[in-house]
């Protein structure tokens, strides 16, 4: 259970008075999700969720609501900050920074089919194409800088084969420049459980407190090494090569990219090994609960490792 | 019919390339509506209205377009327009000004119940209040300077209890300054088959092109008379109430619009008056077919000269 924040009908009632939403009908906390706290909210205009930061760094928060506000009013499906009275798209409530947004149809699915997989890998592009335009900077929170310092910290938990991954991944992707390859705002965490299928279609990407400026290639390689595996972390061939093509439909992938594509893949696997060390090794104070296991990244970068010269790509 | 531009699906898939909506399901002509052409669009991402500007001046669309999308962050049920590649939300496609809105669920309900005239004077109080933060300007373009332009057109049309009743009005109307009203963008259009109900709840508020920056209270007094009247155009007091009671919880009105209630009912009859007699004295070529009988918002007019002391409001 992840409500950090307690919120009344009464207190939510007194806060939508700054917004245009109508009349409060119901008010349904939300399990999911660790770093908010999140509510369902239905008023007499529509279905919203309401988040809570407790966590996120407050200078960032524009960066992502600023995001998601462009992207839909891009027409991509994801949620749209509803702005108040002052026009703003963040205020405070019980004492935390609070957002409503709107709610999206559609359901997580797990098991994704290859035409599943060029939805995402269509819709991935469009979103990086809208995301062009945006003003807002952010560097990616989960990137080398955050890697560099992150290790460290997890270094005396592995045995000596997973220290030695670990420390010359690091040193062969030092060895390369991300800032050479085409860029934008990123969602950078674009696993299955922030997309939602309403029947065919996608009906919603959530989720975007990951997100940064940085390589769009790193965003398709995180995407592709959720959507494309199978439970081992060997990748899909037939799932890999529909996420790629359709995203290649719809923004191409240049020559650079090419080159760049089996460091990204390693790269991708790192992050959320990495990410996941941290989180299972130095968990929070009541998180263990939620830690996943990392070695199921670990598998992955070694496999990345393994297939480097055999990797799906568009050609 | 009145598609006067026709777009292919080849023509509008070229032209979505400029767009993040995925790609092109469906394209369907819609007949109604006859200030412009309109495509019901179906895209990978979801549900679109296209429309093509056949008529409207060039100048004013960013006004209505910016409103639409301002009124749609702040959680008012109305088209969102889509941004394209370069962000802007006007651009053209086969010669006309083009843009894309989301399309919103729901359909027309001609014999209002009470209950649906309080959600409407709920949500016209929202809009106005969601509305003050928008920084577009124009003026309502068919506000007291086109009252005076167009009755010199149609006078010569009229029998003389007609012309005595449109003169009388053009001159009580003058002696009142609608610029001492609380004022901000308006619909100005608020008839029933520009607001479609989605089961119990408004799915959302279209037609935003007779919009303008005008008095709030005679948004509200062109609102009541369409959801408000008996087909005779007596109003029906239930309908009335319910409606404006609504409006003043979201929006409270000031004392200065309880004494101008009066002649706004009246302004609001005498402008559908006249642009009614206007289409139907002048047409524009082909036009007929679609004109109103003018004599509706007369009975309208004089019913709401008749009433001028028992009109209902919210004390």
């Amino acid at each position: 259970m992840s409500v950090y924040t307690k919120v009344t009908e009464a207190e939510l009632g007194d806060w939508l008075k700054a917004h245009s939403v109508g009349s409060l009908v119901e008010l349904k906390p939300i399990a999911a999700g660790i770093e908010n706290t999140n509510y369902f909210v239905t008023t007499t205009h529509g279905h919203y969720v309401l988040t809570l930061f407790e966590r996120l760094p407050g200078k960032d928060l524009p960066f992502y609501l600023g995001l998601m506000a462009h992207l839909a009013r891009h027409g991509i499906p994801c949620p749209s900050p509803i702005a108040d009275r002052a026009n703003r798209l963040l205020s405070e409530l019980n004492g935390k920074p609070a957002a409503l947004v709107t709610r999206l149809p559609g359901a997580v699915v797990m098991q994704p089919s290859v035409a599943q997989c060029a939805q995402v890998g269509a819709l991935l592009a469009d979103m990086h194409v809208a995301g062009e335009s945006y003003g807002g900077t952010l560097a990616n929170p989960r990137g080398p800088s955050w890697w560099r310092e992150t290790a460290p910290q997890v270094l005396p938990f592995l045995d000596e084969p997973r220290r030695r991954l670990l420390k010359d991944e690091l040193a062969f992707q030092s060895r390369y420049r991300l800032e050479d390859l085409p860029r934008g705002p990123v969602h950078a965490d674009l696993f299955r459980d922030n997309v939602l299928f309403d029947g065919d279609r996608i009906g919603g990407v959530v989720d975007f407190y990951f997100a940064g400026v940085d390589a769009w290639l790193f965003d398709v390689a995180v995407t592709v090494n959720d959507w494309c595996v199978h439970a081992d972390g060997e990748l899909d061939v037939a799932r890999t090569d529909a996420l790629l093509r359709a995203y290649h439909r719809a923004r191409p992938f240049t020559e650079i990219e090419h080159g760049a594509w089996p460091a990204m893949l390693r790269a991708a696997s790192l992050r959320f090994w990495l990410s996941r060390l941290y989180d299972f090794h130095l968990p929070r104070r009541g998180e263990l609960v939620h830690a996943h296991d990392p070695e199921h990244f670990r598998r992955i970068l070694a496999l990345r490792i393994r297939d480097e010269r055999s990797l799906p790509w568009v050609d």
